[in-house]
């Protein structure tokens, strides 16, 4: 554990991965949310949800599934996953949505600004912002196409791993919205980088 | 009927609106899918399938709904609908999908290509593209997320119109994959631009 790379309470953090290592994100005290996004090292291609759901034939990815660049290029296999679920629909929380959604009038932390500020300490040029896989987000479709958001199914300590399949560089957010941790306030994530 | 603008089978075409004009896409033949993408007139801001399912709620969209920019703008509203049914999920199909998923060598025809092509002739440039709204294509989503293929419910003559909320540069095109069009060959879809 004294590996673990901390990701605070509604902040992002940035990380570069070489093809063949693993990322292992960590929700430390459990029903946390994250954002992350992945671009090819040459900033050139990044990560499609909509490929992803393509290639895969479905919208929930765990393990065993793969995630597709834009350019139909793997990225990312997910090679062990404690929770079982996570959300590939939703855009990355923004300065925007909590003015749309929740009123605010002053700045309020967003996943957007926070995934941005990671890549472009990387050397990324973000924008457009791909969607995000959001890590430990719980979203049920109903039959009807209805989105409703449950508390994440991940418990103090669970996990997810992925394994680059080409060089990466990657950002990683604590979503501050309320809604999708299960109306709490937002806690820390955690990652550490293995080399395999 | 002589008003309309034939998008040929498996093609595509670009256009303009201004704020408040109505586009209505019609299915001719019926059974066939469609791309369709927009971009603010500078470029800016492109349709985004995530934040419209957030600000929505869902992923189904018909009339009444409003397609949202990845700046959180307006784009669309679905004024009209005699289908009720387009899917939001899936990426426009590409050369890479026909190779990986049809086992195509040579080029095939595809929808990445025909609506870049478009914007380009409009003076947009496209990429990354975004997730098009897939008019009339029929994507069921499974309780356990698995997506399947249907025929477009879409019959012979049958429409969808939207309002422009900005100044939109807008491209289209009859989707040339099998799979989304009930097996069948690609069929011609068309278009009129319709001054409120």
């Amino acid at each position: 554990m004294a590996t673990w790379q901390v990701v605070p309470a509604g902040q992002g953090a940035g990380l570069r991965l070489r093809r063949g290592q693993e990322l292992r994100i960590i929700d430390p005290e459990g029903g946390q949310s994250g954002d992350l996004v992945a671009f090819s090292r040459d900033g050139r291609q990044r990560l499609s949800n909509g490929r992803t759901f393509d290639y895969g034939a479905k919208i929930y990815v765990s393990t065993g599934d793969v995630l597709w660049s834009d350019r139909s290029n793997p990225m990312l296999t997910i090679v062990s996953d404690q929770v079982g679920r996570h959300d590939f629909l939703y855009s990355a929380c923004s300065l925007e949505m909590y003015r749309i959604q929740y009123g605010m009038t002053e700045y309020h932390a967003n996943c957007t600004d926070n995934l941005c500020s990671a890549l472009r300490e990387l050397g990324i040029e973000p924008e457009p912002l791909p969607t995000p896989l959001n890590v430990f987000m719980n979203v049920d479709v109903a039959e009807d196409g209805r989105l409703v958001f449950a508390p994440p199914k991940s418990r103090a300590g669970d996990s997810i791993v992925l394994r680059a399949e080409m060089d990466l560089a990657i950002a990683l957010a604590s979503c501050p919205a309320s809604t999708c941790n299960g109306g709490a306030p937002p806690k820390p994530l955690a990652f550490e980088i293995e080399a395999v």
